[in-house]
């Protein structure tokens, strides 16, 4: 009996908690804030964005090594005025600046309707839907968004300028799952790009520039100096400009073009995040707003399908059954992934991850 | 001298201005509700948003005729929170409801920080960009958003769920213009496919799907009963649903399929707005935050360019700067909506527009 499947590893959900809770211990993290840290990479790798999973770990663990990333968070709010704030992670872990300020915002929105945190020099905080479905959970709408370094040019430009700055909204809703959407501002990612080259296809018009910035769809072109391109052009750079300024700008801090690398071992970032709970019983009752959510997503999933289409998905709908089957069957992580990691145990003294 | 330039007049934005306030006099609208109503349908028309400009006016004179639309504004806050109010527009004019509404969020964001109103039961309200411009003309950030009458499938899907449900985003900056994006959720504007069917060119991937839902690149198969599609597909499709929530849902009325077209005369519609104003100054001082922004602006427009491409532009600086030449030397108004306004004009007893 073999334990790899094709390229990958199926394993308990616990088991990867627990192996990313011992790394992080090790790396002077506090039982709590491991715990926060593993949980966003956990649901990450369950929701299929292994991205943001616990492939990130090794990375984490070297920035913090060096004194990047604080293992221990200092989280300070710098001010605190009626329904806003202002945070400083003093180069904390993402997670824990960014869990912080979600709780900071709805706490807002509880006594004024609406709050919203900007958080500056933080760093990576792994999906932003973990800070917008925080506030779902609650019976809130939630918005969370990022900045990064930058990906992306202008439109017609031949230059990085803005990161692919991320963005959730999250609300409850009656239906079987809360509504959820976590997008990118760039049109694909970039595992759809490097996928398309392994296998010789070209990518769709939109996706990607070559390094003079002219439209390809050849992968390697993209891949090789060129662009990834904002989706739907002059709209998702105009999205990705705005939650920059929400951000970065708002924060006072670095952005666009100053903003360092999380690659970039030799110096800190100064990530901004923006979080925006909203209480929905201020509009209507929230009963009443659960029921009417899940009849529009009613409206989407019972529409008419395109020929060949055998279902239609609410926002986050798919992601959220893949999480409710790998949280109880397993996560499926690749080989490689657990050789890097087992890598990092060995240095830290921890436990092999093993099925 | 012909008065007519290829299809168009030159026309005055004063003049424009003054016929349109004569004939929603005449249509019993007070005078500073019609100066309101007015001012957008013109700022449109001078930043190239013609489909959101002058030519509206018969269609809403039509709805007011038929008391579909008030004619005299009825606007009720039914509830006042601290941070947050839901507003009652009790089919009154979109202008009217979204200018007071982004007033109290204004007004909210001066006294908490950020401040969040939704409209209910309101109609057609313009270009968002109006509404997001105020709070940036006061050191705000501004952010205006309306469900529409579905216009989209979700993605897979061959039934209109959603309506392209626009978003402004707007922002004070240092800059010779301030930061604006507007835009709708679909792909492309509807003129740019009719533009392609006329010229006889195909469309690109991604705009419309013909009428059993399958993705088309001929512009005839979207006019003949088939789609727009979403930005981006999922994402578009997303955020278009996103707002729907915070619109119709959020306001308790009708959404998505249930929301009847401004374009059926036998009955009212209850269109929804989302506002939201954030006072900058409560996160950074701002003279900075102008500064940052302006400074963003910069990287965008100063990055190294494709080939071919002369210039980068900041969001909204294009309509910025047709809007500046335009209110000077006159706004082209196309021959066939100056026939349309005369022909309302005679049956208001209105003098011509006339160059």
């Amino acid at each position: 009996m073999s334990l790899l499947n094709c390229n990958r590893m199926n394993i308990l959900p616990d088991k990867i908690a627990d192996f990313s809770n011992r790394c992080l211990a090790r790396a002077g993290v506090p039982s709590g804030e491991a715990a926060l840290i593993t949980r966003t990479l956990v649901e990450a790798d369950a929701r299929g964005i292994h991205s943001h999973g616990v492939m990130r770990l090794p990375l984490y663990i070297s920035r913090m090594q060096k004194e990047l990333n604080r293992a221990s968070a200092k989280i300070e709010t710098v001010r605190d005025d009626a329904a806003t704030a202002l945070v400083d992670a003093h180069y904390s872990a993402g997670q824990i600046a960014g869990v912080r300020a979600m709780e900071l915002a709805m706490a807002k929105a509880e006594e004024f309707g609406v709050g919203m945190v900007v958080v500056r020099n933080s760093n990576h905080f792994g999906i932003a839907a973990h800070y917008a479905m925080m506030a779902a959970e609650k019976n809130m709408i939630g918005i969370a968004a990022t900045n990064t370094t930058p990906l992306m040019p202008p439109t017609g430009g031949a230059e990085k300028v803005l990161g692919n700055n991320p963005l959730a909204i999250a609300a409850p809703s009656a239906g079987t799952f809360p509504i959820l959407l976590d997008m990118a501002m760039s049109n694909a990612a970039l595992g759809k790009i490097l996928h398309a080259k392994t296998t010789g296809a070209s990518i769709p018009e939109g996706w990607g520039a070559d390094q003079g910035g002219s439209p390809t769809t050849d992968p390697a072109a993209v891949l090789n100096g060129g662009f990834m391109l904002p989706v739907g052009g002059p709209k998702g750079f105009g999205l990705a400009f705005m939650i920059e300024l929400l951000t970065g700008v708002l924060g006072g801090v670095q952005f666009s073009k100053t903003l360092p690398s999380m690659y970039d071992l030799g110096q800190k970032q100064s990530v901004s995040h923006f979080m925006l709970a909203i209480d929905v019983a201020r509009f209507i009752e929230i009963g009443l707003f659960k029921q009417l959510a899940a009849q529009l997503s009613g409206y989407v999933k019972n529409a008419v399908k395109a020929e060949g289409v055998t279902e239609l998905y609410q926002p986050g709908e798919i992601e959220f059954r893949k999480e409710k089957e790998r949280m109880e069957t397993g996560i499926p992580i690749d080989a490689k992934v657990v050789e890097e990691l087992n890598t990092l145990a060995e240095s830290l003294g921890v436990p092999a991850l093993t099925l």
